[in-house]
């Protein structure tokens, strides 16, 4: 991975701090639209480390197979990309 | 909470080991692409979660709320989904 | 409709005129990113119609079924709503 | 652009009666959900598009550019995509 590992190691244990708090939550029987506002944080979160991957690859792995020169590996590269975005699309 | 307590504990279980395993993939320095689909799979339990707290929520506390007659409640119930659709709609 | 007729009328004409510049865009071969910016700021606006729409039902629609009683139409009113919720989860 | 270009223009044509449709239900004092479910669907078909002009930007112009090895365009291109998945990504 290329996007900066400590920040994207950080914010992936913010959010493993906030799903152990979902689960006792869930257990206590708290209320219903806490709860979804908790799991709405930690969606927004990981949705924010998702882009930081992708920029970081774009900006990085794409950038150095497209120097390489090597065609199946570009082919691959965008083949991937087209994934993510029809994903991200929806 | 209202929803089937036992089936949001199994998925939250999940994503949490997801979000383990999105920790160890990222401490390896495992490729950005399989990172991102990771992080999808995972936003897509956590919102499937939400769907489900939010349903029930509608169901059983909104319309209990409603039946009792209490003003002040009501508007309380009224203002949290339109917080919760404005979050929603995004 | 309860929510504001001429806002919402605004801002759909807004979104009219954006996707008559988008035909206009294609027909012309234009640039796909400046297409695809396009098209973001006429979900976005769309998104936006909705939320109000929504809103303003949740407001009106929902209270007035509630306070009127009827069993049938709380019923209905809680159904639509937890259809409108599971679309915008996705 | 270089996605399908009779394809977009059709469906934009779609959209563009759909909110032609939209101006008049909203005209008429229709139902809230109604209204909402039309936008929903119209905004349904925008991502679409968006989806279809990306996934042929990355097939088409961003291969071109990097197989022309200038190194401004290159840059250029990986900007121009990351601003795209930033927006996708909210």
């Amino acid at each position: 991975m290329k996007a900066d590992r400590e920040q994207a190691l950080r914010k992936l244990k913010t959010v493993r701090g906030q799903i152990d708090g979902l689960i006792k939550m869930v257990e206590d029987n708290r209320y219903c639209i806490d709860i979804s506002n908790q799991l709405m944080a930690s969606i927004a979160i990981l949705k924010n480390i998702n882009k930081d991957v992708l920029d970081a690859h774009l900006k990085h792995c794409v950038t150095e197979v497209f120097d390489s020169g090597d065609q199946t590996d570009k082919k691959q590269k965008i083949d991937e990309m087209i994934k993510i975005i029809d994903k991200l699309s929806k």
